[in-house]
């Protein structure tokens, strides 16, 4: 059967999070319905990252095995036109050799995190963004941002139910930097790894908002980095922010 | 009674447009049936620019008569709260002088109008972008704009239902420009002058388009303002990619 890799963009608001449930709408359900309306199923697809409820995508990637061959952009169209009026899109479909896994054969993530500035509560952005009423200092974020690059044990920036192999990882890229949006002055966060710890971004978010707040210096963070200790993490902050903004492949399949 | 000026920021899929109606949901009617929670009505409130049905704002402005003095941040704060969930939010009150007035005191408005331009469904920005699927030549949009700039008759430009004095107006800005939104390449259109005549940003916007996708020459849209005639104008876009930006008056109330 040939496979296909799709590049998804959703919102996570209407969804339990990526994966399938009974009784509850996920986005692989969804896709998996939209497919089964082009040949008889039952399908199951994979993706590189299981998102969580709330939170979005602007390029996740997951594979499909179809009996027939179909051109790439008819099978995007095609399943574009049966997802609507859902918030799931196909951006682009590729086929990819048999034994190609949007999972395994993924060598990097990339996450962004929006925080939007202000006070009164967002129209525009509504659930696109995590909403903070106090000034951040950015600068000292990035401070406490730093501390945390590298290879490190995340014990501390992982949720209890994570079942990763080990806690150590090797964050590649974390970057604070202020954005303009429709809605007003905006904090993003960049960060990139070869993989993460289950919530790890949402606790170096919540972690480094209470550093930007003042409540936390920089140091902070290293310690509770080095205490290796649930416990010793800050706040985990809402889903609402975060995107799985891009994953990368030794070859990329869309280029 | 004390007057005071409203800075406000609204969806506008979910409204019938600004203006209030009988059985259809509004602007004006959802930020009057709020006032009316904090005094007695009725409210009859006045924007600077009464928006159609699915355009948005950024920074609309209104103005209210309350019995009570009212502390601006308490204001805007109470007015947020009994607006939820609907999409629309109170940015800033401010106290203003009596014979002050939202429309008739206005100086000067600025719309943005926000293209995007991809195949796939937009789901982020679903209903905040008019979609285009084609490439747009952004420099012969903008050698169209250009053609518009200055004091004319719009006669072209305006819908037969406008109720403007006069078709001619001063149109002072008109600038194409290139974005990155998160959804992908988006051409914005930021376009100012003092009043504007009813549909006249959405004929330009839909004219120009006609231009950057080959099938107009900026010519072409000096001959169809020349022409002086409904007729000659092309199609009208849609309304969902429109915002209200700003509002200008000789004392900004809310800085």
């Amino acid at each position: 059967m040939p496979r296909y890799a799709l590049k998804v963009e959703y919102q996570g608001a209407p969804f339990a999070g990526w994966q399938r449930q009974k009784e509850l709408p996920s986005v692989q359900g969804a896709i998996e319905e939209a497919l089964s309306r082009l040949e008889p199923g039952p399908h199951t697809i994979a993706a590189a990252g299981r998102t969580d409820a709330g939170v979005h995508a602007l390029g996740q990637v997951a594979h499909c095995d179809l009996s027939k061959e179909w051109d790439p952009f008819r099978l995007s169209e095609a399943l574009n036109y049966h997802l609507k009026p859902q918030p799931v899109a196909i951006l682009a479909a590729a086929r990819v050799e048999d034994d190609w896994h949007a999972r395994f054969s993924a060598i990097e993530r990339q996450y962004l995190f929006r925080i939007l500035i202000r006070r009164a509560p967002a129209t525009h952005d509504k659930g696109q963004v995590w909403q903070i009423g106090h000034p951040l200092d950015v600068e000292a974020m990035q401070a406490g941002a730093d501390m945390l690059i590298g290879r490190h044990d995340f014990t501390t920036f992982r949720s209890s139910i994570c079942q990763a192999a080990s806690p150590v990882k090797t964050l590649d890229e974390l970057r604070v930097e202020r954005a303009e949006g429709l809605s007003g002055p905006e904090v993003h966060f960049h960060v990139r790894a070869r993989s993460f710890l289950h919530n790890q971004v949402r606790s170096f978010v919540g972690t480094l908002e209470r550093v930007g707040a003042g409540a936390w210096t920089p140091e902070d963070v290293r310690d509770a980095l080095e205490a290796a200790d649930r416990a010793a993490c800050g706040p985990v902050c809402p889903p609402q922010g975060l995107y799985l903004a891009r994953v990368g492949y030794p070859d990329d399949p869309f280029a």
